[in-house]
């Protein structure tokens, strides 16, 4: 599989054509942002373990009947995905009250949901990615009503899959954000990444935190937290 | 019918106890207060227009089988009412793209959806009513999920009754807040208001506004759009 030229870089990724135009090569950045990319920063050794810690929950997901865009690693920091075109609607999946959820509603960060809950946003950098819900992204033509309903039942599968596995390893996961694509068949895939960018993992012993809350609120370790988290995925891989 | 102590004063509504605990008397004010209270201002003769507009269409509604708090009007500015507890969600139903939908989503007024949308906000001036959607409301308990069932599928009913209502006048319904309440039997009824406050109303023939963006954006003639809507209604009635 050839690297061919950059067709995109986003703040944590570059995004490069291949020979084949089924496949894309996706190169992951130590690169850091915030608050829609406001807070800017460097978070050593962070593009290979997510690159890393993405592929390895992907195949695991796949494993459990998931569609993903993951195709085969081909170094530290570079994969070759599938190529999909983004549904423009970040996934945000709830277990725990945290971060805007708590801010915007006014309650406490770390009360347990009695059900996980789903929002999607709008992605779009210029609004500042704001929250909508599934009638205005089809008045907005964003997706279709079955591509919504694909896109809720594989994200509350995948919270399922992804919530054992983290626990396996003590650590719980909070929220996360996914992103979908569709095949050029127009099948609903897995995109983007797994990682310590897009979940917020709590340690299950100390509360502490193991993910980007760690860059955003100034915490320090942010590295560690990272290593930890593949430390732990990779110990339990074993 | 007796009007004992006052509960509550909101911006547009005064709302007193009476003799029998099963009801409540509302009466209606000129206050006019936009961006959640930034902007303040009255419009002579609102009081009387919103409760008089508020109550026919909750007894045209009432033909239609939707269950609403309307018990008796009293006088022009004030309404016997069903004593219901508020569920902390206002409802917004949209036929046509503006106000916050098209400044929060890029989108320019005007844009007739294909099927009409419906949204949530945490009724919270303290958190500035941010919207929600039916997850986080249930997460957060302001309602349950049978609740939040019967108020979707009364709002579309609104919506129809209205939109049929007011096309024989020459207006369009663009979208709409409504609330809703809990009898002390737990039964779904609407309640608040239907006016020119809490809807946007624009001519058939001239686009022109004839509601509360008059006020919102200074446009001028704002009490005359007011009874202007109120004419045609009553001239229906005829």
């Amino acid at each position: 599989m050839k690297k061919l030229e950059q067709l995109y870089e986003g703040k944590a990724k570059k995004v490069f054509r291949t020979e084949n135009p089924a496949y894309l090569i996706v190169a992951y950045k130590d690169d850091a942002t915030a608050f829609n990319g406001e807070k800017k920063g460097t978070i050593q050794g962070k593009g290979a373990i997510n690159n890393r810690m993405t592929n390895l929950l992907m195949q695991m997901l796949e494993q459990q009947g998931i569609p993903t865009h993951f195709v085969k690693e081909l170094s530290d920091r570079e994969t070759v995905v599938k190529a999909v075109t983004i549904v423009p609607l970040e996934v945000i999946v709830r277990n725990i009250s945290a971060g805007h959820f708590a801010q915007n509603y006014g309650v406490a960060e770390g009360i347990v949901f009695d059900q996980p809950t789903i929002e999607f946003s709008y992605k779009n950098d210029a609004l500042g990615d704001p929250l909508i819900n599934s009638y205005h992204a089809r008045a907005l033509k964003l997706a279709t009503q079955e591509e919504i309903d694909t896109i809720v039942s594989l994200s509350f599968r995948i919270n399922q899959a992804l919530q054992a596995f983290f626990q396996k390893v003590g650590i719980i996961l909070v929220d996360f954000k996914l992103e979908f694509g569709r095949l050029a068949d127009g099948t609903i895939v897995l995109a983007d990444e797994i990682s310590p960018d897009t979940c917020r993992f709590w340690d299950q012993a100390t509360g502490e935190k193991l993910d980007k809350d760690r860059f955003r609120r100034d915490l320090g370790h942010v590295e560690e937290a990272y290593e930890e988290v593949m430390r732990r995925l990779t110990g339990a891989q074993g």
